[in-house]
């Protein structure tokens, strides 16, 4: 079979850059694209990765351009050609979209025009290749009824049809990702585009199966760019009590960082057909915030330490209790086998103790200071 | 009571203008915001208003900025604090967001970027303001099932809840409204804003009663931004066939530019709740192309033109066969007595007759240049 070219845009971030790696070494021609703006986006927030990225090595071809510029990535995809190209080169915090009208409007343009040029450039010079584009869980919302994976079969006053699912996002952040999954539904059905659109739920984990020491992928753990579980492991680590927002009782679907490499890999070998614009749930486990976090307390009780954990007021607008019941049967189904969040706790909070003095470093950038309602506190 | 404030942004547009002029004689303060930008878009695609604009005058407060400028927009609500903001300034051709990337993306930074504007300075320097956002019947597409106002109560797997209905815009242009939407509705959820987002059909008449030879508002029909009637009765002035793209059964729902404007005022003295997101279903009549070439092809009759109808191939990716059933209950409920298509088309016909030379001068503007699949031909 032929060596599949992958461009990853956003090759240089928590999940592209270990992605690029897992995918080198599974045998894909990998060419990465990134302009490295996630670093300065932290280094603007006055936090820091705990594990030091400023040294990694780039075993595949890796290009640094800004794709809001659309001469530059269509001049990329001109010249590899790529048969798919997973697109996670997007602003991904929600807090930075919230700090004011300037992020916010920030967080439009990067991602939404950048995927605006994706598909553009798609349509003109690889209308063949699949667009593998990372969106959030997060579009969803918190209905009160089953999330199915994008579309729904309804009856409605007598009648009945197949509709995309309601989205209802949470923060401006999460917005984008609808506008991004919005215009790419429309571009599969007008111009006959290939895409898989990742309902994504939150990634934890500070490392791959197959990393080596010079190809570790970033940690975030302030209150901006860290996950929730990512935070909690790094609080562990440096006896910060671990701050759950509000009542604690907000579910999600999470998934390990090797899984969301996996489904990725598995989606890049799925057959679609032209226009087909598919939705895939990706997440393993349901928990409560309150179940993380004592999760994580339990885990590192085995290993010596003691966490405490901190209730604080909740600076985003959510539902603090609420049904979650989406589903996600297409990962299994393309032949996904997860892993439990139980057995990553221990071995992330003994990889992060190497990187304690810089998680102690950056700590005053740990609890919230950017709130829904008031933005920068 | 005490005389309204009502801030009008896109104060020089085909609904803006007269709009101003309403308002202003029912007794509202009206202040007019406007940078001239749809003029800018109109000669860009060689074409012009069949009524001149070019001396109109203005018996309102006009400000000549660009609300894509935050500091620009959030001066003018501080200054003027309206009790009422009527958002009407963007840019409104499905077509012209279609020519290429750069056409798409401006359309989003201009639609999209502008109301996160407005609704970011709201929050700021009046949160009791309503904001009236001018948004598209187009935002729902064509779904083969009734389209309530707004939301709906679904039933799904056994469980309930009240949901956004589903959008599936048919252009880039219609997409950025869906983003709006989107972004309103998350606006009022988490600051407690008030807005009431209008989902208009196509407007079409060339005066409000109000009018005077001063005053009158432009009229486009060219394939870009004139809408169909629109189009249909300039065609028929100049005896140019009327151009049914594809078969001709797309089914719509029309409003007079008479009623748009008496909507938008019951929408004024509408009382919301603090944090209140309302959805109306603005039109008034359901046609098929094919029905309303066949009116402009009678209604001439009875003034002496021969008309004659052109189906030609379909720029727009769209079905043009499918069940329509929008409600549109609410704007009765606040009290609209609405005008039927028919009376209006002799009164237009006779109106665009002084005008008929500036129709034949930009005539090779009529037949459709821009395809959704190919963009600019």
């Amino acid at each position: 079979m032929k060596q599949k070219t992958v461009l990853i845009a956003g090759g240089d971030g928590y999940l592209g850059y270990p992605l690029c790696l897992y995918l080198t070494k599974k045998g894909y021609k990998v060419v990465s694209v990134d302009n490295l703006s996630r670093r300065e986006w932290v280094t603007e927030i006055g936090s820091h990765s705990a594990i030091p990225i400023e040294d990694r090595d780039y075993d595949w071809e890796t290009v640094y351009i800004d794709i809001t510029k659309y001469d530059t990535i269509s001049s990329i995809l001109r010249t590899y050609m790529p048969d798919v190209i997973i697109h996670l080169a997007e602003q991904p915090s929600a807090p930075f979209s919230m700090i004011d009208v300037r992020h916010a409007v920030f967080t439009h343009e990067n991602n939404v025009n950048g995927t605006l040029n994706v598909i553009w450039a798609m349509k003109e010079y690889c209308p063949n290749a699949v667009l593998i584009k990372l969106g959030s869980m997060g579009e969803w919302g918190c209905p009160n009824i089953d999330i199915p994976e994008g579309f729904f079969e309804i009856e409605y006053r007598g009648r009945k049809d197949t509709l995309p699912f309601p989205r209802q996002a949470p923060s401006y952040y999460h917005q984008t990702k609808v506008h991004d999954s919005n215009n790419i539904m429309f571009a599969c059905k007008i111009w006959g585009l290939k895409s898989i659109d990742i309902m994504q739920g939150p990634v934890y984990g500070s490392m791959i199966d197959e990393v080596d020491s010079e190809h570790k992928t970033r940690y975030d753990f302030d209150a901006v760019f860290g996950t929730v579980l990512n935070r909690f492991c790094a609080q562990a680590v440096i006896d910060y009590p671990l701050t759950v927002y509000g009542k604690g009782e907000q579910i999600r679907g999470y998934i390990n960082i090797n899984d969301s490499m996996r489904c990725i890999e598995l989606c890049i070998n799925q057959s679609l057909e032209k226009g087909e614009y598919r939705v895939i749930n990706q997440w393993t486990e349901k928990f409560t915030i309150n179940e993380l976090a004592e999760l994580v307390k339990q885990e590192s009780k085995q290993i010596g330490f003691k966490v405490r954990i901190n209730h604080i007021d909740n600076p985003r607008v959510e539902k603090e209790e609420h049904y979650y019941n989406p589903d996600h049967q297409k990962i299994y189904d393309m032949g996904l086998k997860p892993r439990k969040l139980k057995g990553i706790i221990i071995p992330t909070l003994k990889d992060l103790l190497q990187y304690k003095d810089r998680i102690e470093q950056k700590k005053d950038f740990i609890l919230p200071t950017i709130d829904w309602k008031k933005g920068r506190l």
